[in-house]
């Protein structure tokens, strides 16, 4: 029988970076029993945000770090200003990449590829606690 | 029991701008009865999209669509033109920021963050009316 | 009575460009008999992505083609090279698309826009083999 389950995952993050979701997310669907479905997540913040992206080559981290800098630098004359000079460019930074996902279930597991995690991306400096919200359906 | 409800919203756009959406489909969810479940929007259109950014601070909005000129400028030499200059720009915003969100529902209420509100993204200089996609299927 | 359906559709790619993918996932919706529901795919790669763009105008594809070529050049002096030169632009070219979608269904269509088409974007040079995962739930 169909059934859902929703929660609310913590994390901390150490300022701007990554930090990977992955099995947190793949441990609570185990935890539901829940075999075939979809989980979908958000997170409800509006300087950090959510992506599926390469889980091995530390590298790729890193460039896509300077990528985010390059594209929404600090200090580009915003009228945003009064959080500090790295708040507008993470809420710039969280709608390039986006706040939620939708992956599809398959005996228990995330239907990710082989080089796919789920990272979740801190825009501002300093460290954050984020909430992502988690919505399994299936059954 | 599981169930599920969809309907298409139209919203009036007043050109190039955002327009906040949410209380909207907050509206309508409450009408569906349906508690907890997972909401999905989807924006019909190839030159305006959807997005969930900060709702308070009108600046960020602001800095928002400045961004958006700066990574899609007009007369850029685009081979797709014969829409006028802002209809490529259009495009490629909407690409970057993606016409689908889902979010997850509980109690009746989407588990959006304190500060997120969801935004309808116009990306043409002249008013139009856009549709927007609404699913949603909990209990 | 609510059901759902899972599977992986393969792509083959000639390289950089779109690829049209929007009847194959209509023919495996119309397969599975389910009438209303939500259809989520998710692109199983890091360095190919999926968006939902313009369906007629071919000039659009090869703007948008040009446009992440002036957001993620090749050789940007990048930490991750060596897969290619052209491997790390890939990676950043599908963090700015994403790497899934979800659409409602009804009526056994997808609600997409008249004007909407659903593309695997391929972002390495050479031809690949691709997979999209496809999930719908629904009745």
């Amino acid at each position: 029988m169909m059934r859902q389950a929703t929660t609310i995952l913590d994390f901390p993050t150490n300022g701007r970076g990554f930090a990977e979701i992955t099995r947190a997310v793949a441990q609570w669907i185990a935890k539901t029993g829940i075999e075939e479905g979809l989980v979908t997540l958000l997170c409800r913040h509006t300087s950090a945000s959510l992506l599926i992206q390469e889980n091995a080559a530390r590298e790729v981290r890193a460039d896509l770090l300077a990528w985010f800098d390059r594209l929404a630098p600090e200090n580009a004359g915003y009228s945003h200003d009064d959080e500090g000079p790295d708040d507008m460019p993470a809420h710039l930074k969280a709608a390039l990449t986006g706040v939620n996902l939708s992956i599809p279930v398959q005996r228990g597991r995330m239907l990710l590829g082989t080089w796919q995690g789920i990272w979740l991306a801190e825009h501002r400096r300093a460290p954050q606690r984020r909430e992502v919200a988690v919505h399994l359906i299936g059954q």
